[in-house]
């Protein structure tokens, strides 16, 4: 059993995109430049935000959070994103969800400009990526191929079983894994709510996905010998031996599943940080793209 | 076991239409209006606008036919699908596909606006598709997903197995048949060139759609008792004893197929005639839409 360490591969890639960066500035050209647009003052947003804002700090990447009262209207914000969309000097927006409810994060989505929403949610970016053409991926399915893909791990032909059918996981997932691609080429199976006979569906995976956001779902009987599993969900659960109060939960049973895999993501440090990795690459696409004058 | 009769319902959707229609010239409305780009004389292309233009007549909706020389540039077409774009009375655009080598498929799709690309190929209707947000779907899906439901199969929880992951079939039928809808809920496996042991993975299906593009691929063992079968496959096939020379095979051998099944589509009459009901189910749509001011 090999783990899939996310936090090691995030970095890697982070330090690579560093030195990109330094290259373009000894170069005299344009440096990616990231804009954050964050709503409210939802904790666990400010987290994420303030992860994405740090990273771009130390990769080199410019970047601006524009922080908004949770009392700005639908249009108003449309305006910012406008503005944002009319700035030659950004090249990605991120716009963290989920806003304030009188607000549609559909409405606002689709508003991005295509050619900056680095985080691949607008229609566009979904679209290209279910056509195999060039698009941005969002941070958690890209952060997986990622993963795969410094793994080496050959895909082609591999059963991959996905538990969760959700637009920002399961969906993508689906899609990419059965692309032509590598990592790609599998045949693959979305199970949801509805699944009938789920365990058996399961135990045909050579890789499976884990994405229901149900802690420790996923338990050794329900693992082929030698499967690769990724594990997606991060759930909070209460655990009086932790200082904190709580213990970070995957949707895996840990203990059990890893001695059966090939391969195995662990939780935290698996998936997680990759999502950040994810983001900073399509940031850096961005700018690219537009250096090269190719504005999608 | 009951044939899924594309051609019958196909006939009933076009005729509700019709009424629906005759209801909009009764009511001064505007009435749907297809514009369809043919490009070159290839004779295929030609037989398959024919069918549409006069589906268009028959219904009662506006239509016009713009044949352009094989030669035209890019650019030219582009600008012939500006003008489209922008020509208030018309509701739908359809571009005949292939066009000539020397001109991008994709750049031609991705220029026609989202709101009048009634064939679904625009990544921006694919992306609302895989959201589940209202789009345009494409005619052979949407065609398969209206049979679905006039025949009201309760598909939630079934295991649906999609050989094929072409654009325009299999991918979205993927898609579609997981989403959380009727028809739809089906947990779903797609498989292609580099699956493994396909007939294990058809041998499960309770829903078997065949787009493959290979005659008579599908065989009795590889079914399921009771299973439902959609066969989008249509091949001409050299057959010395038809006047033509040749017959229509679908991808599924469906002489011994057929007894196995709960439903199936026969080839032809199945799912090929849906695609016309489905195209005009599109222009009504994006008609309704305008006459609502809800343009997307």
């Amino acid at each position: 059993m090999e783990l899939l360490d996310g936090q090691f591969v995030s970095k890697a890639i982070q330090d690579s995109l560093r030195l990109k960066v330094a290259q373009l500035k000894a170069e005299g050209k344009k440096i990616p430049h990231l804009a954050a647009v964050l709503v409210g003052n939802n904790g666990a947003s400010e987290t994420y935000v303030g992860a994405k804002v740090k990273a771009c700090s130390e990769i080199g990447f410019n970047s601006t959070l524009i922080r908004l009262e949770a009392s700005i209207s639908e249009n108003k914000l449309l305006q910012v994103i406008d503005e944002l969309n009319n700035d030659m000097d950004v090249d990605g927006i991120l716009v963290q969800l989920p806003l304030p409810k009188h607000i549609s994060d559909e409405k606002v989505i689709n508003a991005l400009h295509p050619s900056k929403d680095v985080d691949g949610f607008h229609p566009a970016n979904v679209g290209r990526m279910v056509q195999g053409a060039p698009s941005f991926i969002s941070a958690t399915p890209h952060g997986i191929m990622l993963l795969l893909e410094h793994y080496k791990i050959d895909t082609k032909g591999m059963h991959a079983v996905i538990l969760g059918r959700s637009n920002i996981v399961g969906r993508p997932m689906s899609i990419l894994l059965s692309s032509n691609s590598q990592p790609g080429n599998c045949t693959v199976t979305i199970c949801h709510s509805h699944t009938r006979n789920l365990r058996d569906h399961c135990q045909q995976a050579d890789i499976l996905v884990a994405a229901l956001g149900r802690p420790e779902f996923v338990t050794a009987p329900m693992v082929k010998e030698g499967a690769i599993v990724i594990d997606v969900g991060i759930t909070r659960v209460p655990d009086a031996s932790k200082k904190s109060g709580f213990a970070l939960k995957g949707d895996v049973k840990f203990e059990e599943v890893a001695p059966r895999c090939s391969y195995i993501t662990p939780v935290p440090r698996g998936v997680g940080p990759m999502t950040i990795a994810a983001l900073m690459k399509n940031s850096y696409h961005a700018c690219a793209n537009r250096n090269e004058g190719s504005l999608a």
